[in-house]
């Protein structure tokens, strides 16, 4: 599996129009794109940061799993999504080696990518995303 | 204030004889090294992904604020780390503007970089570090 990038952090907030103005004028980013993914319940924002987005993610509704992330843990980063080549291939290529997949095959998630999750009991906790440009 | 990639991510793990694996099989990282960080009560194994590193954190004490997090919230993302030109100077640039600072100077972190930590009240939950290379 070749991951080439760290293509972007999710990051759980309750309210993107509260979270969007610390990211701006605090840490000097700029917020280039605000997109409602409806298959995740999430309305996201975007910052690039070198080679990585931040996703802000703020719930859509209070069913959704980032909703009750933040209901479990508060606000703070997500998920993390690594940008690989041939995500099908390393879906089951991970598979094959005993990794539990959220995602069976990939789907299609914000910024027009195909993404899939693995499961954080099989990654030490940490909730990860292969993905690709179609 | 200029962030200009992702440093690394921090990534709490009880024991880094076991996730090492993870990330080296399943994820076709390279382990390139490990250090022991006695001011922060960790040992730290180091993977590279493009721009970014991820960064593991095994506690090397159980009273540490590693094993702590991992007591309350369990194995995952533990913080983030942009790099920033002028460390002292973005540390009182966001200081200025009311951001709670764990560290009100820079310390001595692993590979040799300038540190500090904001408090995650003032970042949405985000443990955030700011670092520089010496």
């Amino acid at each position: 599996m070749n991951l080439t990038h760290i293509e972007h952090i999710g990051i759980a907030v309750k309210n993107l129009d509260e979270a969007i103005p610390y990211y701006e004028t605090i840490l000097g980013l700029k917020c280039y794109a605000i997109e409602e993914v409806a298959d995740q319940k999430v309305k996201t924002a975007f910052f690039k940061v070198g080679q990585t987005k931040l996703e802000l993610l703020e719930p859509t509704d209070a069913n959704s799993p980032v909703a009750k992330f933040i209901e479990k843990r508060g606000e703070g980063i997500h998920h993390l999504a690594f940008a690989v080549e041939g995500v099908e291939k390393a879906l089951q290529e991970v598979s094959d080696k005993g990794v539990r997949l959220i995602d069976k095959i990939p789907r299609p998630g914000a910024e027009g990518l195909n993404i899939a999750f693995l499961h954080p009991k099989s990654t030490f906790g940490v909730l990860t995303e292969l993905c690709e440009k179609k």
